[in-house]
């Protein structure tokens, strides 16, 4: 029997990679328009480098983009540019992926507790869910920044963390994410059925790892639906074909 | 003769003050959505004393207003709804005071050289800027963060760097800002011309020194170039009567 299924939020929910490489080439132009002399690609190119040197919660890649990559001072007037523009794409274009929501809602109303696991800082990925509209879907968001969690998604205490908090056994619970190493790795150390979201290419953080074997591989986050039933019976009654 | 003037930013060339109050009315009010126990006065009073205590500067005023203030763990959903809603107010807000582009473009084509003095973070300050839209306006911006400065405005060497990067003597310079004890009283120490643009209400960091003179006190920033017609003789051709 199924109780819980959890969820992560970054290319689960939503298309963080895509997102994040359209704030940053927008950013970049406007860096352009604010007088640097580089082409968008390879100033692009050099900004994607600086986010895969620091990981991408580091707080200053503009000011490494100038000092590492161009070796000169910040210009912290295209910084400022390149910030605006960064934030003004990413606010604008955060939305969830196809079917997201009438499946979270399918899930809820056939009777499953739902929940959030994600690696990330607290204020950082309330924020995405606050942005996307989900803020109100679950029932526990464990997110690996918090204090009282401690661990990230490659370790499986966060599951025991989200499976406590909803009071499910670990053969209770399915984990859908798009990582293998962290998402599908954690879970399967947790024993909980995992389910790996297959994107089209991976994170930008982290290299999908070949050795780790989901429990499920699916393609669109409906799909959920499917391995819900085979696993457990229980079906939408009437689930709307769009 | 003058050469140089300069201005200070926050509640010189736009409301600061009234801008952040009405960003964090609106952050408290979201944080009451998201389901906070309190009304919107007792809540906005609790963080403006937050503010007080650690400054405007400070990253986590939103924590502080939880586990100062409430006496419990930080709510991290509320806080994301409190920095979009904060964010998104003070975005939609940021413009000039009434007649600052006019003023800065007459004081540009009567020639004197322009340049910006200000206390803050260096892409704070831009951003600021670029969203105000005067960006392209000034020869000079002095910033206090910055590391290549390393003074602030109470100090009269922040003054001296930006003399030299316009090359002007402190005599051929006036400073244009609200704050007696930073924008007054460094300008006086440093031998400009200080002009007091005496706003309505004080700023929160800082509360006026009542001991400080400035050299000219003005009330609407188009007097400037009544200040600088005075000293200097040259008016602008036909300023538009608006």
């Amino acid at each position: 029997m199924i109780n819980a299924i959890f969820f992560d939020i970054d290319d689960t929910l939503y298309s963080s990679t895509d997102l994040s490489s359209k704030a940053r080439r927008t950013a970049v132009e406007h860096m352009i328009s604010k007088g640097l002399e580089m082409s968008v690609d390879e100033a692009y190119e050099a900004l994607v480098r600086v986010v895969k040197r620091y990981g991408s919660n580091y707080a200053n890649h503009l000011d490494k983009f100038f000092t590492d990559e161009l070796k000169r001072p910040p210009d912290y007037r295209m910084i400022a540019a390149a910030v605006i523009a960064y934030h003004h794409t990413k606010f604008v274009n955060m939305r969830p992926y196809p079917h997201t929501v009438e499946t979270i809602l399918q899930l809820r109303t056939l009777g499953y507790k739902l929940g959030i696991v994600t690696d990330g800082l607290p204020v950082k990925q309330w924020e995405k869910l606050v942005r996307l509209g989900l803020d109100d879907f679950f029932d526990t968001v464990v997110i690996s920044g918090d204090e009282h969690v401690g661990s990230n998604k490659s370790d499986p205490r966060i599951f025991t963390i989200a499976l406590d908090r909803v009071k499910a056994l670990p053969s209770e619970a399915v984990m859908v994410g798009d990582k293998l190493n962290t998402d599908i790795s954690g879970a399967n150390k947790a024993g909980l059925v995992s389910v790996w979201l297959r994107t089209p290419r991976d994170s930008e953080d982290s290299p999908q790892a070949a050795d780790v074997q989901p429990a499920h591989t699916i393609t669109d986050i409906r799909q959920v639906l499917d391995v819900v039933a085979k696993l457990d019976g229980r079906r939408p009654r009437a689930r709307p074909m769009r």
